[in-house]
């Protein structure tokens, strides 16, 4: 028997393109007050299809929002010194506020090496372990993007995390660890799921609050949710599908995001936000 | 009716014991090689009289394991930038290898800037940003020694964090934030519990693996226990408490630390054996 769905939608989306609008206008009036727009440096390595598509994205949105963006492009063979090379350069450069690093960077690189390279004011992906740091203390930073507009899609739905359950299927750097973060310094009661949870049904059963960030196609279900629940699918995978079975979902949930257009669009809204944020500050023009 | 109590002890007294004998070794192996023992800076500001005992246990330790002290005091009334200027030199002096900066350091300054002028190859006491994001990223430096601690007293008395449940009591930056982490690394479903979790007495129940890290003297009882659980109480309350009521609780644990001799004296001897670390480092004799 097909049960009704009847959480209601997260609309990513939306909320996306009201919080870019904030970021153009913000970045009309730097360059207004100052003649110099807001720059964002992409820097990519190799051309892993999924990572091209993604900066190219990144920087369209960042175009329709008044954002410069300086493309670095480096070949596959790149050597871990010359990336932490270029971003030290790029940190150094007064013309640029904001450094995207996009990853993967491939194997034979140390990744945490680069992304420290970051100088913490232009971590506008809030990649650095200092914005890690800042993030988990509450102290003043950029968040890393997907959990800092999973935060924004609670806000925007008043789904209060004080005191709620919150349950985090995943433990990645830039994901499920800073999301978990975000959550514990906003109250909720925070738990850490991950490959190696013995009883996971029993675990996401407890969440009031569930960020699925796994990176598993339809990893979880109706079924293993608590009903009522609020459930943010920060999956993408292969075939525009989450890690929830979101037809199951959404029949116990009471909030749900879709993919695709949920946590998504979200991610490149908070980059902007914070690249205009970081403009704002380096050039002095900052509230 | 009264239980008898059935849990096996944590002898921390015992376990620190050993460890602080290893230190003393590797510091006299330090010694010889190169004409240099390790020495640790201690900053104490002001006077308070809990901190004034902490520094002088520590530098007596540090005294009996062949470690040199350099004890640093200032008045209650040094400014931020008085501290961070002191504390950066010691970064700068080579032959300071570790630096505790005693905490609290007084409600005026901003010990988190204190904090950050620890160079990370000094930071022994596992107090910076970089080492707690290292903690969470599992990449090499110092742990914060309370955890530390923790983590080394489950590795003796083989318990294996991987699968299980544990919930940390507490959120605090030095103790229970990094604990969690600590114990997410080693493959634990991780909850974080605080003042703000609703209802508490069950996500205690859930532990497996129990960090009491609230400071609140009996706080957690034999009730809240899941029988059979490994309770690690961080806690330290007027009268030689802990954050546990030992007495019920040991009729319900497996394994339990007493207080006092079990996770105190183990946070003096991570702190001892990270500065033999460091030194072991810094003087190139690092195995």
């Amino acid at each position: 028997m097909t049960q009704t769905p009847t959480a209601r939608l997260m609309d990513g989306t939306a909320l996306a393109r009201r919080i870019t609008e904030e970021s153009a206008e913000a970045a009309a009036e730097i360059r207004r007050r100052t003649g110099t727009a807001p720059c964002l440096a992409t820097v990519l390595v190799g051309e892993d299809p999924a990572s091209v598509t993604y900066v190219r994205m990144k920087r369209a949105r960042c175009r329709k929002a008044g954002i410069e963006s300086r493309q670095v492009a480096l070949p596959a063979s790149v050597t871990t010194a010359e990336l932490v090379e270029t971003v030290t350069a790029l940190s150094q450069d007064p013309s640029v506020h904001g450094i995207l690093l996009q990853h993967p960077v491939g194997p034979h690189i140390d990744e945490r090496a680069a992304f420290e390279a970051i100088a913490p004011e232009k971590d506008v992906d809030g990649v650095t372990t200092h914005s890690f740091a800042a993030m988990s203390f509450g102290l003043p930073g950029f968040v890393s993007c997907t959990p800092g507009g999973i935060m924004r899609l609670l806000d925007a739905y008043g789904v209060e995390p004080a005191g709620k359950r919150a349950v985090v299927v995943g433990r990645s750097a830039i994901l499920g660890k800073p999301a978990g973060m975000l959550l514990l310094a906003r109250d909720a009661t925070v738990t850490y799921c991950h490959s190696r949870t013995a009883d996971l049904a029993a675990a996401v059963r407890e969440a009031d609050i569930l960020i699925a960030a796994v990176g598993r196609p339809r990893f979880l279900t109706g079924d293993d949710l608590k009903p009522g629940a609020v459930v943010i699918d920060a999956g993408y995978n292969e075939g525009n599908v989450g890690d929830v079975d979101f037809a199951s979902a959404a029949t116990r949930a009471s909030l749900i995001t879709p993919v695709p257009g949920g946590v998504g669009p979200m991610t490149i809204a908070v980059l902007l936000a914070q690249t205009v944020e970081a403009a704002g500050r380096q050039l002095g023009t900052a509230a």
